[in-house]
């Protein structure tokens, strides 16, 4: 692994340049977003010239974050700085043109390419917004602007401090957070406890066809070719709709089938910590992690059904 | 209001003496439940007696943190401890007869009646999880187990960190616990992320019932009497279940009408930061707070579905 800069040599850096655009990534999350909300208010607060590059992708959700920050030019000598940002070939659609010329990039993800010419990435760290947090306290005060969007950044990365990412260190950067001045109510209000209606419409289609075996323990749930254009879902309202049947009380394997327009059907497995999703799958000629796996079948949503019971079965589970 | 203990003299009152009864309340929460395992556990490892007052109402997902600490009957000489009771009319169903005898009470409640002899009360804390820390350190290490039961406290009274009542100290009290051992996955996953059946099926119907004026602004959404039957499910399953018009997308009146075996129908209003439950509903003779308030009518679901949107109209919404 190529070296990495440290969040001193870092905050050297901004000292010692006066103008910046920020980068993040496709389809941006709350992470990107706000990571580089946070560092072009912090480099402005310095009298620095910054401006994010304006994604097209950014979600109405997070606009309210880079409202006022974001340019659709690239500003004359403008140094480039990437947040979030793991590989170039994940550049924003508009952003093509800046592959191999990011000078710093500023990252958590354990894949980093180390595509740009400084680096400083930190796996440990459960979002962007932690090191930049690090980052910016040694640059001036953090503003309560600036502290809500590192919160949305930490928030969102770690589905608000539930995921298995979570650290001592990223609790405790929300709370330094919430005492310089983030407004996190109202940001958990939106981005937790918010679900469109599509998206519950969608839900309530999952329970309506919840198959139930084992006494509970295994669900399946099923989702039929028209049922996302008439309830009016995007792939949006969809967003790990995959967790759902794993998600209803008592279950261990949850399995969701999706019926593909271009035939056959999409199975994914969700397990508790005494199964094997992949291995249930490998059966079918899929694979993934112990606790999430997938696979295809050819002939639709009947056979998926069909097949994948028989492979639960086969894996040791007594169904009926 | 009295003289209230500080955390030092609450771990010398511990230290001074040697077998402790730790009772908590009616319908226990994770933070009773939690903050009482927490105690006792951290009791005995200092080699005292302790135990916590078995509560009949302990709910299935918090009985494995009190397995092993619990006792039914009054042990000899033993010390009565409350934690998170702020009145002595919550003592548990079976343990009326604690009234008058609490020696000391831990509570983080406001309302806290100072009925014990010596009371540690800190109302700026979250959850009573958040004093129990800080009490336990002054005693001796903080295991794992301990770490879990606080975490529990602490994430619960806190609807995982996303309520109002989260203060930089919460998020850190919580960081804390997860480097003391605190294994957050597992717990997040079980009480955050997992629904019955029945709440699912409820949450179906009412997203089917789900009404939109003043272009999706506003929600209305109802329960109508054989509802909750027909589906199987329980109080515990409607739990909050108020709160669910408002957390559409888009929602910033949200109405659930809940029709009443007694005849009549019972309203509740949320609301977001523009609009005025309270307001709304006493035009129905109801009340409440800014955010969230009820009322009551006395014909049936299509009499308050008329009215609560009459009202909605006079508060100065345009409807259609």
């Amino acid at each position: 692994m190529k070296k990495t800069m440290t969040n001193r040599e870092t905050a050297a850096f901004f000292r010692n340049h006066d103008r910046f655009l920020i980068i993040n990534h496709r389809r941006p999350d709350g992470d990107a977003v706000g990571s580089a909300a946070a560092l072009c208010l912090g480099l402005r607060q310095m009298g620095k010239s910054a401006w994010v590059w304006k994604n097209p992708e950014t979600t109405e959700r997070y606009q309210a974050y880079v409202k006022g920050l974001e340019t659709e030019e690239i500003p004359e000598n403008a140094v480039l700085v990437s947040v979030d940002l793991a590989t170039e070939n994940l550049l924003p659609l508009n952003g093509s043109a800046f592959a191999g010329k990011i000078r710093l990039a500023i990252d958590h993800h354990i894949s980093n390419e180390f595509y740009a010419e400084d680096t400083n990435v930190d796996p440990k760290a459960a979002a962007c917004g932690e090191l930049l947090l690090d980052i910016l306290k040694q640059l001036g005060p953090v503003s309560p602007a600036m502290a809500d969007a590192l919160y949305v950044a930490v928030s969102t990365d770690t589905g608000c401090f539930r995921y298995s990412n979570v650290t001592g260190n990223t609790l405790r950067t929300a709370g330094e957070l919430k005492d310089l001045g983030a407004d996190t109510y109202p940001i958990n209000k939106a981005l937790f406890d918010t679900k469109t209606i599509a998206r519950l419409r969608l839900e309530s289609a999952l329970t309506d066809s919840a198959e139930f075996y084992a006494g509970g323990m295994v669900c399946l749930c099923s989702i039929p070719l028209n049922l996302m254009d008439e309830i009016g879902a995007t792939e949006d309202d969809a967003d790990d709709i995959s967790g759902f049947p794993r998600s209803i009380y008592g279950v261990q394997i949850g399995v969701l089938i999706k019926e593909l327009r271009e035939g056959g059907a999409k199975l994914s497995l969700r397990t508790g910590p005494d199964y094997n999703a992949s291995e249930i799958c490998a059966r079918l000629g899929g694979g993934g992690h112990k606790a999430a796996a997938g696979a295809q079948d050819q002939d639709g949503l009947a056979s998926a059904k069909k097949r994948i019971l028989a492979a639960i079965a086969e894996s040791g589970v007594q169904l009926t």
